[in-house]
């Protein structure tokens, strides 16, 4: 019986996949997946038959996980964090139910980057939270921006994915101009660089002094509520316990 | 050397959890923790000294594992799904920082349950969500209902937390009004009740047709954009892939 599973193998570090995941790749015959994260899991993969690609190949990569499906394997379709969360699930669900494909395709949740990122800060995400990208590759930047508006003035947690990278250097700025109309200068920042990898980098600023020079495509950035503070090292946001 | 471990046992099924958090849970002395979160891991813990209370003892159940630390004893305290989201980390953060303990406190995180609500749905969070709790019991009903408000105007995904219980039963049906002047009526929503744990319950609806009656405080509620669709039995988010 062939099948396909969308895997989170979780942010990097082998210790952070669950049991589940670990299971679906032993079992599997091939694992299909972008490189650099192919690379994360190549120690518990060594004798499967292992096909890699590079960035921006995620329909190739889905329809290339059907044929082998078809072919009667069982195939691992691998993201990193969770593949549920701007992963590779809703892609290899969507095109396997428009080919009419008749095989079980299963999501394995992994740990995502947000909550890897908000354990090494502290605990920032106690309180409700707006996630956002902020890559305009495959959304309109106007829905970003209406986006971003919005959960500040809600008074959101609010963690950014892709901040920044060399194709859009600027959209970090604008968002947190944006985030600024609403939420004091004060307001703890906490950035996480390659969470669970190597060259992890913990930083804690202010909005007022986020050092977006630092920040690129590998990292996740946290914006906390009215209530986050910063105290011995962590960022945290209360539920509002009396203590 | 003592140590403090806020540790997330994913949603139920011991299969979601990760190595880390095994782990940690192989090597501390005591388990603190809600009963019901610990039944669900009681098979693994059974040679530890387990410490179990109910439903909102939240701060003493800290105390207790600060004051069992600073006595030498490695101590876990469990959340289900992810500490730090909904959960205990911040807590035990604030009330070490406040005693000026100096114990290594480290998060664990988990997968928390709207990954696999989520994942048992199909893929509806592919795109910017935001995560709101609908219980009052530690946040004013208005900064929840301008939090509805907010997120249904920029059209976000929106995942539910806590959507109903005996105290609050009309909370979800307020909440549901609030997104509809913003959503259309056939927008997909998937309910998860149960997730990974028995009598798990999957359910496909619409915003107009949410059989409110049926969900409850193990439930999570999911609610998409305007460009999510179900097929095959799956509710999809697309991340706006050109197929």
């Amino acid at each position: 019986m062939s099948w396909i599973k969308a895997v989170g193998i979780g942010p990097g570090s082998l210790e952070h996949m669950t049991l589940q995941a670990m299971d679906a790749l032993k079992e599997c015959d091939v694992v299909i997946g972008y490189n650099t994260y192919l690379d994360l899991i190549r120690p518990i993969i060594q004798e499967k038959q292992i096909i890699g690609s590079g960035m921006r190949h995620e329909v190739s990569r889905c329809k290339k996980a059907i044929e082998l499906a078809n072919e009667g394997k069982k195939v691992c379709v691998i993201s990193s964090g969770d593949p549920g969360v701007y992963g590779m699930a809703g892609l290899l669900l969507e095109l396997s139910a428009k080919e009419g494909l008749d095989i079980k395709i299963e999501v394995i949740p992994g740990i995502s980057a947000v909550n890897m990122a908000a354990a090494l800060l502290g605990a920032p995400l106690m309180h409700d939270f707006a996630l956002i990208s902020l890559s305009d590759h495959l959304t309109p930047w106007e829905v970003i921006e209406k986006r971003l508006d919005s959960a500040a003035q809600a008074d959101f947690v609010i963690a950014l994915y892709n901040p920044r990278s060399h194709e859009r250097e600027y959209h970090l700025d604008t968002a947190l101009e944006i985030i600024s109309k609403y939420k004091p200068k004060g307001t703890p920042v906490g950035i996480v660089k390659n969470a669970s990898r190597d060259k992890e980098k913990v930083i804690f600023a202010t909005l007022e002094s986020v050092p977006i020079e630092d920040i690129d495509m590998t990292s996740i950035v946290i914006i906390g509520n009215k209530n986050t503070f910063t105290i011995g090292g962590k960022m945290i946001t209360p539920r509002g316990y009396k203590l």
